[in-house]
């Protein structure tokens, strides 16, 4: 059921693999024990390329920062925006810690000193309870069979690795064509709550054989988060870790991609198809949720304005609610279409719901439409609904993606810590 | 529980009375059958005023704006500030109607019609589901009865008919000298989700027989609900029918309030207290509510710092979920402090939350302490939490009021509309 529905694109095929899809990358993931956990459940991973990396990050835009951000951040402006290896932990978010620096300082360099590498080729990502002393010693213990196990099909472990309150592993790659050479792009992603539009998303890491400038990498990453993570919403918390980090080793044998010529369309659409799978994997599986929303707004005057709506609607708490509760209460759209920072005709909007079991229209005109409630329940008995929302006012398009507010999303987050 | 611990203030007197505490108010509220009700709670009510009034309403800001708020609106400009009467019901928002418009205006003129005042002299506020069919027989049929049962004691019956998912109903009063003469003002509001800041509230009525022009009264209200009802945060739902409106039939007979002299602080300070009192009441009964969350922010750069901290915080519904499970999992505070519109210091805030069952310091200069899990267990097992806020950047505060995130609130918004 936390399965999505992907859709298809021409000259891009699906592939398996995950973080390890791209050639030259290998991975691995274990239980290191950063919290007793009688589960055993994998809480440490680490990527790795055979050769340098370009590679660029976007990260939470929240002031109060995790230790890891600052380090990955740090360590990107001191290579020039180069990596070899990414190393991330769950159950501990290392944030609000006053030796937070130098522990996340530490755990790459645990990594760099059997990887041979500088201890600034590394990128680290750390997620969990905010605000708990980060143990050095289970990263220490088992620095030495976290690199020994690196393989090149330890995309899951590591998957597995980063998951928290995620149901599910998230990961999708694709393999596509760029001047020629067949590459590929893979990623992995962790959800589920403190999630919300303006920021990079949760912990993301993307690898691909694509060769590609930092620069040029950065721009794309920066251009397609916009419209993936940005536009996803679970709670509207904001994260003080949210990481997203690319890696292109070049090992496809493409001309590199320097200028944002027809390659680079290519490789942009590639990381487009990855990173909104994930997001919507993550708005699947997020928190509690039942069901899959996705609102589209078009007739839009500006982009902006169709986002900010698309937004306004995804993050309803009262169309969350009605949503879990398969009800009809449409109403509720109207009302945060209207409270949308957004210039639109409100005497124009139309509203169509609509999922694989159906499709309902309850608004034209900004007025209600009578419908059949038998109809309507139907359709909302599905666990991926599409809200559209047609303006009136331009030709500009927005999606925004979340999901609906349950029980059992109040449970997670009433006990987090325990 | 739902009682709310008041603040006493020097030169105020809290009396009963609602909206009928002020010289020359009456009220009345009814079961008339807007919706089918089995237990026939009351949905209609009217408060009338011996002699014209100066009022002054603010407005929700949602642009799709339900036909009340058009209508009272344009009442409000015909009058040029004066009102007689307020019809209010619940069980129907009258929003998003082709309609709408027609059955507002004809609510208040079935009203004026009954009272001998023009029909520009009444007010209407409607709540209930968005998007349904307003009933104009139910009115018709039960107008009579409504004024003639109007009494100056008829508040509590009012202040019942205006409750939607209000578990108690919302009424307080205060008694106060301005220029010797004694005054009153005393008010009555309804919750209790979709509630935000940058509205105005939901629906309020506020009385007094103070003296006061209609410029003047605006702008105590304008000011007033800035650092109340715009303060207090359910859900982040703006709704379509948001509407507080003071009327002030001035009976008490002091000199007019026409500038913003000695005897404007006073009135304004009972405004507040009126106001602050109904916003905690409002935030204490929220849907599904079990605490009362209070957040102070002190030491910013400016009030708007402070107050977004605040409304940040307070906003979490990481941290409303943990305040329900009473764990302090407090890097959620951190966090929400982070992600605040504001500037600050982030190296050096504290946090210390309080509750009459004790008081835990959590962080200090940015950074968590070590605190006694069993200590901050039996504070938060309280059901009125302060979370208090100190940077270390200026003089100016603000605080913020809301509610904990629980099941309840899922099922009630689930199925809000059967």
């Amino acid at each position: 059921m936390k399965d999505i529905k992907k859709v298809n694109y021409d000259g891009y095929k699906y592939i398996d693999g995950g973080v390890c899809a791209a050639k030259g990358f290998c991975a691995n993931g274990l239980y290191s024990g950063i919290k007793e956990n009688p589960s055993k459940k994998f809480d440490l991973c680490l990527v790795v390329s055979d050769v340098l990396c370009n590679a660029a990050g976007v990260f939470t835009q929240n002031k109060v920062q995790a230790a890891p951000v600052t380090v990955s951040k740090k360590h990107l402006e001191a290579t020039g925006g180069k990596a070899r290896a990414f190393i991330l932990n769950s159950k501990n978010a290392n944030a609000c810690n006053p030796d937070g620096i130098e522990k996340s300082e530490k755990m790459c360099s645990l990594a760099a000193e059997r990887l041979c590498i500088p201890s600034e080729q590394v990128l680290i990502a750390q997620t969990g309870v905010i605000g708990q002393t980060m143990p050095i010693e289970p990263i220490e213990d088992n620095i030495d069979s976290l690199v020994y196990g690196l393989s090149y099909d330890g995309n899951e472990k590591a998957a597995i690795a980063i998951m928290t309150t995620d149901t599910v592993k998230k990961e999708v790659a694709v393999e596509f064509t760029v001047g020629g050479k067949i590459c590929r792009l893979g990623g992995m992603g962790k959800g589920s709550g403190m999630i919300c539009p303006n920021m990079a998303t949760t912990l993301n890491v993307i690898t691909t054989d694509c060769a590609i400038t930092s620069e040029v990498l950065k721009k794309a990453l920066s251009d397609v988060v916009k419209i993936t993570y940005n536009c996803l919403y679970i709670d509207g918390d904001q994260s003080t870790n949210d990481t997203c980090a690319v890696m292109a080793n070049g090992l496809c044998g493409n001309d590199i991609i320097d200028t944002e010529n027809e390659d680079y369309a290519v490789f942009k659409q590639a990381l487009y198809i990855v990173m909104s799978n994930i997001t919507k994997m993550l708005a699947k599986d997020g928190e509690g949720a039942t069901k899959l929303l996705e609102c589209n707004v078009s007739g839009a005057k500006t982009e902006n304005d169709a986002q900010a709506i698309a937004k306004s609607v995804i993050a309803s708490d009262l169309l969350k609610c009605a949503m879990f509760g398969e009800d009809a209460n449409v109403g509720r759209i109207a009302c945060a279409i209207g409270y949308a920072d957004a210039d639109f005709d409100i005497t124009k909007f139309s509203v169509v719901l609509e999922s694989d079991k159906g499709c309902v229209k309850f608004f034209e005109n900004g007025a209600i439409l009578p419908f059949s409630e038998e109809e309507a329940a139907v359709m909302l008995s599905d666990d991926e609904i599409k809200i559209n929302v047609m303006l009136a006012d331009g030709a500009e398009k927005a999606t925004a993606w979340g999901c609906d507010l349950t029980y059992e999303y109040v449970k997670i987050n009433g006990d987090y810590r325990t």
